[in-house]
């Protein structure tokens, strides 16, 4: 967890008047195919029109780069979530709502990624349900987890521990993309409001 | 590298009408004690007061949070650059000037570093030369260094290999502060003007 004594202060009143908000964590967390990165996507695009300072650090994406040399253990996935926690709270320290697409399964790592920025920090549980993932599965992965062809595939080789207690769920395995987006949308204008 | 096809077209546009300016690097590399953590600060400063949207990643705040599992062996410091280069990437696609204040002191990495955002990287050495650094030693890490205490400590008992080409160079051994911020705040409107 950073030391940010440099990232406190004056400054961070001056990024507040220039974006007209504070930064933020938007922790989207859930199964693969959950729907997290078309949510994360569509709120950055909702956000980005109202005028907000925001970006998106989408999992898949990291691991093509920052998470390039990490796997799917469970050493691996802890590491991944650690560093999409530090790089969401520097995120924010600069003045952003970041929001965060990790499937991150683990609650002793969302918890690990709320201490990084605990002074506004937001786990989304998007919530579609198992058979609802593994009757999408845009990717063909839970076919492969259900083959073994893909080991540690959460939900099915591997716990992913629901959240007990998240700041908002979203069904996303009943409603559409646009009624989740609605709910996703109205909490963060109400938690992170825009002052302009 | 990341595959950063996500954020390329509209919502890049959008950052930029919204911010005033396109994102961009800043990499100062240099010796320990060079002053580019000084140098980074006091741009962020002034950049701020311009209204830019701007962070500074500082290597050793970074090894408190994000890089904290690295150690300083050649393996860790490459893999210390790639994650402030690809973490760097990621603020400049967010719109962002990210300002890197990182030793980084081989060729390669700071090359790595540039094509993670070639579209704007600007490598800055803070040029420093080893004897006005070691002369200044304020946490008394070239002392430990001489002795031994301390391995690995650039251009001491690890090579620090100076940028051949480097987009601007500041003799920060001779200058002021405030003459090498001129020169580094100078150089940066110029070449990533806001627009407002």
């Amino acid at each position: 967890m950073i030391n940010n004594l440099h990232h406190t202060g004056p400054l961070t009143e001056k990024r507040q008047a220039l974006y007209g908000h504070a930064g933020g964590v938007i922790w989207l967390t859930g199964l693969s195919a959950a729907g997290k990165s078309s949510l994360a996507v569509a709120l950055e695009q909702a956000l980005c029109a109202r005028g907000y300072a925001c970006y998106v650090l989408d999992g898949d994406t990291l691991r093509t780069g920052l998470n390039a040399n990490l796997g799917f253990s469970p050493e691996d996935r802890q590491e991944n979530v650690r560093r999409v926690a530090e790089v969401a709270a520097l995120f924010a320290q600069a003045g952003m709502v970041c929001i965060t697409a990790v499937i991150s399964p683990y609650r002793e790592a969302r918890g690990y990624a709320r201490q990084c920025y605990a002074q506004s920090f937001h786990e989304v549980h998007v919530a579609a349900d198992l058979s609802s993932c593994e009757g999408r599965d845009p990717k063909g992965l839970y076919r492969k987890a259900r083959t073994g062809e893909l080991a540690h595939f959460s939900g099915v080789s591997a716990p992913y521990e629901i959240p007990l207690n998240p700041d908002l769920r979203i069904d996303t395995g009943r409603e559409t993309l646009k009624d989740s987006l609605d709910t996703l949308l109205r909490y963060v204008l109400q938690h992170i409001p825009h002052t302009t």
